[in-house]
């Protein structure tokens, strides 16, 4: 497959950035002499609906044509996804019709209703998910859109390393979780495009490790189950996302659930900041290898702050 | 007794700034919708050690004599003022003595010695604290600091509302929590010399109403018992701020503790971030007030972030 050029990124980032927030870079010194790295944290948990997707949602429907936009669009998530596609449609003035299992959270049912999506509940598995997006595809010519294995959605996503490099065009890494693979995908974009010396790194839960055997294997692995805090990182690659990572990611590091738990706790304690625990998981891949990244520059991207605080980890 | 004037708070500005992060100020239009007004929250809980203490604390030490600081500082304190007259003697090359009382929580002993702050443990008691203090400024001939009634702390916490006036000028209002009456003190003096149309309006919880009732009566009232989970502001007003309070302070309203965890649940749900209970409780106030102050322009002192998190109402 070919990989996008830099034009197609420059015009993602045309379209994406008047409906995102260009969100803040953090600091810490306590954090920075804790791991000896200097850290920028792009934090995308003040994105709007609270995470990146909103990035590769807004460019994947701007990409569609006129009569595409008139149809709608169409995804299955009980996650961030469904939020953003919803707001995303929202602000372009396009439907959006949302899968949700019927095990959903109330609160995300609601945010979905919220932003104006427009929901369908299934059976709560990926078959029943599956056939309802397609039962809706058929009845209204919706266009289905993937939460991360779509061309358009990667570099959207992949626009918030873009904003982070403008800013600290000399880093010499940038960490970010990795689930579906499009934030890590259209981030390793950015930084093939945007940078000359920087690496793209993912973290990955130990218990959903797809990813980090996909890249040793040199095909994408599934995972027979993904029992992990990081509820956004249980999904595996996909065939659009998966060439991206296998040319341009540098290494992808595996943490368990307690190193996930304490890297957490930390951001929210020392940057005052209320991030999923998908989030910390890059964090804690950078803590976890600290000798080998001494004195470098590392920018993490923060992918959402949506969390449940009546159920958190400590 | 004689409000400081323009001056001596431009001079505090000069003396706090070097030493002090410009916070970020955040905004969120769910916010907005729900209060029926455009918040701008200056995010003190990004401040250096977590809250505006800093401020305070960084322009009493500045404006003591060579010979003063050669003997050191000294204050008595569980709290947020014990962290950060330690870290402003660290940053300033002045010694620091605490004086902290035997159920101080762990970790806040243990953050004042990593800033360098020399502990001396006292009975639980306001007695054994104040004659311990005594013991350090007879011996050691170091100058006492008082959290909040003391002039140079009031103005120092004051550069915070000044911060955010010189980014939001025409501000209608600015609302702060009130506990021992530094930080309103210090925004009352901003909002007088740096706006013409604003007002200083406290937040206090009902449960400590001592300020509130202070205002009705004209002299300084005391808490019978202060139970309420905002514990930076279960304490009473001063001598040297309760003037200023009285003659700049547009009004204090007050607010039920269940009031408290539903504004700071919301401001950590919304704006992404972690605040004490402390900060949540002016923004408890506008919410609860909202029909009084519908579209104006409101700007919220959130005052820190220094909060346990095994220990969350939610």
């Amino acid at each position: 497959m070919a990989i996008p050029d830099k034009t197609a990124f420059e015009n993602a980032y045309k379209c994406v950035s008047p409906f995102v927030h260009n969100t803040p870079v953090l600091t810490s010194h306590l954090l920075d002499d804790l791991s000896g790295t200097s850290i920028y944290f792009k934090c995308e948990n003040f994105q709007k609906m609270g995470a990146f997707k909103m990035r590769g949602a807004v460019n994947a429907i701007s990409h569609l044509s006129e009569a595409q936009k008139k149809s709608g669009v169409v995804t299955h998530s009980s996650g961030n996804f469904a939020q953003a596609l919803s707001l995303a449609a929202k602000n372009l003035g396009v439907k959006a019709y949302i899968v949700m299992p019927s095990n959903a959270p109330k609160v995300k049912r609601e945010a979905v209703e919220a932003y104006g999506g427009i929901i369908t509940t299934s059976m709560p598995t990926l078959e029943s998910r599956e056939e309802e997006a397609t039962k809706i595809v058929k009845k209204t010519k919706a266009t289905f859109i993937h939460p991360s294995n779509d061309i358009n959605v990667i570099l959207g996503q992949g626009t918030a390393a873009y904003e982070l490099l403008q800013k600290y065009p000399d880093l010499d890494c940038i960490f970010t979780p990795v689930g579906g693979g499009g934030l890590i995908a259209g981030t390793a974009l950015a930084v093939h495009y945007f940078s000359n010396k920087c690496k793209t790194i993912g973290g990955e839960p130990a218990n959903a490790d797809d990813a980090y055997r996909s890249l040793k294997s040199g095909k994408i692995e599934f995972n027979e189950t993904a029992i992990t805090i990081a509820d956004g990182l249980r999904t595996h690659l996909g065939d659009k996302n998966f060439p991206i990572i296998k040319e341009l990611v540098s290494e992808i590091i595996t943490i368990s659930e307690v190193e996930i738990v304490a890297a957490m706790r930390l951001l929210w304690e020392r940057l005052k900041i209320v991030v999923e625990p998908s989030s910390a998981v890059p964090f804690a891949a950078l803590l976890k290898e600290r000798q080998r990244f001494k004195n470098q520059k590392i920018g993490i991207v923060i992918s959402g702050g949506n969390v449940d605080l009546s159920n958190l980890p400590f």
